[in-house]
């Protein structure tokens, strides 16, 4: 039996999501994301706001982020489980959904384990073009797994950074990234210490994995009128700067509730002023507003931000062959007949 | 690219769910289902509860309803959107995934339109041959809507049940029904009024649509001894039963928090005495204590029935072909290498 169109979902797989990222050109991608996440944060008060809906257990989290903009729907399910590396699996896998609002109609299911990455990188470069110092030009990239070489290239395509200075405690992980930014444009040097690789350095970017509170960044290390884009702490017990560093920095974030929970700031006074970065996009409050001032984007990825990534995916995808129709959603001729439809399926 | 065995995740579309159950057999399978959702009610403690996690708008709402049993974790996401049926869609549609929580991997994903059908009727009948007077033969069903006939086949599968008394509001809902389960071994007959299709019912199962306080059962249309599986009322502002009904009853319910909202029972006070279901499938509370005892089953349907399903399904597919190999999780060879793995995919 021929499901009817009602019933079909388009579906993007890891494949078609690849694709897709090479036929628009990873770089015009990424400015395309920041776009559209610039976008929602700038309407980011109509959105339908929870904290995540997370599962713990020994071995890691899975977590529910739903949002909503009254029109369109989304979720992302996604697992973080630090030990999976050790058996060959990712740390974290993702995908997400999109539904319309006014019927309950899933309209995307996407892998986002890529998009993620994609989108981090893209949050992570458009907080930076309202925070960063003007002409930055130079990137540290402390922690070089994953989600680096995304981090770099989004930072060339949205802030004209040329040139990045890799470091991670396994110079196997700086290697990779190394390679894998040959020929994007970059001048990449690899860097022995931390403090080496900030030689220069007027963005400084933490990716690092480590489960637990951890000092990527002591406070001497961090010289004024750098921005610090904090990437690695993201979960509780997970964080990367010394508190020295956070005190003296201004520092912006997603969403409050979320980031004093998982953020760097869980060092912090729960009353530790703060600045939501979509304020600053809305231009209801101030970025940087001075060339010694150090900004630091305390990020933990937000359901925003895979909301701003699903509509742009569901956007691009229109008239190329990048997905597939997934028969998920029952269509009987007769909404009141699903039996008779099954009985019939069985004829 | 051929992705990993690692990056695919079964998926059983609409089409391959009804293969299975005309595989297994609808009856057998509701059997199945009723025992593992028996077997879950058991082990209830163990479990991670949460009341759904919903998004409400004018026309409806979305939600997520997940749960974890330590081993397995699951969540279902399910629409109801009442006005639906009016431009040719389901009022309810949903989909849902099994994961391995030591990993955060998604193990299933399947639809859920006609499986919730099936663990609604699997778990309305399992409560009933717990609670309904001994020797029941003769069912009214009232509400002849897309749950009717999955309720008439369980309640026959799984009670005993061999007569069933048909009734509707709308006499082409009635007519369809009795259609659909000619032929199923059921002595079925369609009534002109709600009061007729309760002569000599010893079940009454009411599962109307209306989203509204409506009174399908008045006081004085419920005798003594009955044993009435309430279904329709499933969400705040929806329920089917005067209060005069519920206030002679004994109610068992599965989840208090979330059917004090979403119940009959949100038509009493919040402290009137209720059983939980799992307690007498558990044998630390009594079900029928006496044969002219009223017990209602107020059912609003939660998580862990959507677990036992996604289980039950993931344990028959087994060796068998009804499902695709969906391209879900990114796995590149080294897990700190996607960008590389996003490279290669272009070259």
């Amino acid at each position: 039996m021929q499901p009817s169109d009602k019933a079909l979902v388009p579906f993007v797989s890891v494949d078609n999501m690849m694709r897709l990222i090479h036929y628009i050109g990873a770089e015009d991608m990424l400015r395309g994301l920041a776009e559209y996440i610039e976008a929602d944060f700038r309407r980011w008060e109509l959105f339908d706001k929870t904290p995540r809906v997370a599962s713990h257990s020994a071995e890691g989290v899975i977590e529910l982020m739903p949002t909503s903009d009254g029109e369109v729907y989304g979720f992302k399910y996604v697992n973080g489980h630090p030990k999976n590396t050790k058996s060959g699996l990712q740390t974290v896998t993702a995908f997400g959904l999109l539904a319309k609002v006014a019927t309950g109609y899933p309209v995307l299911l996407s892998e986002m384990t890529v998009l993620t990455a994609m989108r981090t990188a893209a949050t992570s470069a458009m907080a930076a073009r309202h925070l960063a110092p003007k002409g930055a030009r130079t990137m540290a990239m402390i922690g070089n797994g994953a989600q680096s070489e995304f981090q770099c290239l989004a930072f060339k395509a949205i802030c004209g950074i040329d040139k990045v200075r890799l470091y991670d405690i396994d110079p196997g992980a700086t290697a990779k990234a190394a390679r894998n930014l040959a020929g994007h444009g970059l001048q990449v040097t690899t860097c022995k210490s931390p403090e080496e690789s900030m030689e220069g350095a007027q963005i400084i970017t933490t990716c690092t994995a480590d489960k637990q509170f951890a000092t990527i960044l002591t406070d001497n290390m961090v010289g004024s009128g750098v921005h610090i884009n904090a990437i690695g702490g993201d979960c509780p017990g997970k964080t990367e700067l010394a508190p020295g560093i956070l005190k003296r920095s201004d520092i912006f974030v997603e969403y409050p509730p979320q980031t004093r929970v998982e953020g760097e700031i869980q060092q912090l006074d729960p009353d530790h002023p703060v600045t939501e970065l979509w304020q600053v996009i809305a231009g209801t409050a101030p970025g940087r507003r001075s060339a010694d001032q150090i900004t630091l984007f305390d990020s933990v990825g937000f359901a925003i931000e895979d909301f701003s990534a699903l509509r742009y995916v569901r956007d691009q995808l229109i008239g190329t062959a990048f997905h597939d129709d997934l028969d998920l959603l029952a269509d009987p001729d007769d909404p009141r007949d699903l039996f008779g439809m099954l009985q019939r399926a069985g004829g």
